[in-house]
């Protein structure tokens, strides 16, 4: 990696953490060249602003995200079903990791900035929404072998799935502790078996 | 209202409504003071610090919460699950209202604050806690008659009703729509009825 590159990437994974750490409104430039140990001079030679640079996150983020989805175990499952609930599965074990690991930077970036940053909202929403496309490839997959004939989406199920996560992070950060979200994620396995019946 | 009180309240409505809006690192002093029409002299002869503002601020949104709750035509139903199920589409029913208006003060305030304001996480913990407990007394009545031999708690249906709709609410922000909220809602009801069959 050029050392240019390398700068770069420390700025994004700096702002990933900050931002996930304590929000992106309080994250400043300052926080976020002094966790990524670069000046602010090479700060602004990279990117023109803090809302930039937080577009640069979002869209490295999602790219780790997929590769960690695409790359667990759960994924090479055969049966779609497996692959549905496998998430889920994967999601709790996630939850071992600390809060500011295993929560969600557009989930949290979201949150603040939905009326006063347009384009960093758009990026969030757009990265969210091809996470969901992932998850609803294997529930339609699933619904034509196990539930061919009921009236649910399933588009409306993945976006169900996240908004399950996203609140339950939200109650790991309020509690100090992820077992009220395993406690949901439960749940939410329970719900997906009732509509994917085994028989 | 004495006047001195008078000024206080409009603080505590325009903290909510800024704090809704544009998150709370980005809520100035002057944000609010400018929302209120309030000077900042007088904003600092009633709170100390934007945070104390800020606890005060979800203590009134609590006490609002627990009126519009108490009070809705569905928590007058003789049958628990009739007001378990009334809740969800009570809460369906606000989603028709402006985005800063039916999401949560709470929700908002400690996805970022978690680390940063340990007091202000407290009060966000209690609020959202103790309107779980409020849904759990319905939910602990509703298995009684309908699930008594279910193996889940009502407490942790509680938490998941309401981590759906702060994940709902992430949804309506990055989507500026209700509509993912409402299909969420949907859903968090029919696992609701299924939880509790009716025979």
């Amino acid at each position: 990696m050029r050392n240019s590159d390398a700068t770069k990437a420390k700025l994004l994974d700096a702002a990933r953490d900050v931002i996930r750490t304590k929000g992106y409104a309080a994250a400043t430039v300052d926080d976020i060249c002094a966790e990524a140990g670069v000046s602010k001079g090479s700060f602004f030679h990279h990117f023109a602003s803090k809302e930039q640079l937080g577009i640069g996150a979002i869209a490295a983020f999602n790219q780790m995200a997929a590769t960690v989805f695409s790359t667990a175990p759960y994924a090479a499952e055969h049966d779609p079903r497996d692959r549905v609930l496998g998430y889920v599965d994967f999601r709790a074990s996630l939850l071992a990791m600390a809060i500011p690991e295993f929560t969600c930077l557009l989930g949290t970036t979201v949150q603040e900035i939905y009326t006063t940053h347009p384009d960093l909202r758009i990026a969030c929403d757009e990265g969210m929404s091809a996470h969901v496309a992932g998850l609803t490839r294997d529930l339609d997959a699933a619904k034509k072998i196990y539930a061919p004939d009921a009236d649910w989406s399933p588009e409306s199920i993945g976006y169900f799935m996240q908004s399950v996560l996203q609140g339950a992070f939200i109650f790991a950060k309020a509690k100090q502790s992820a077992a009220v979200a395993e406690d949901s994620l439960s749940h939410l396995r329970r719900y997906l078996e009732m509509l994917l019946p085994k028989t």
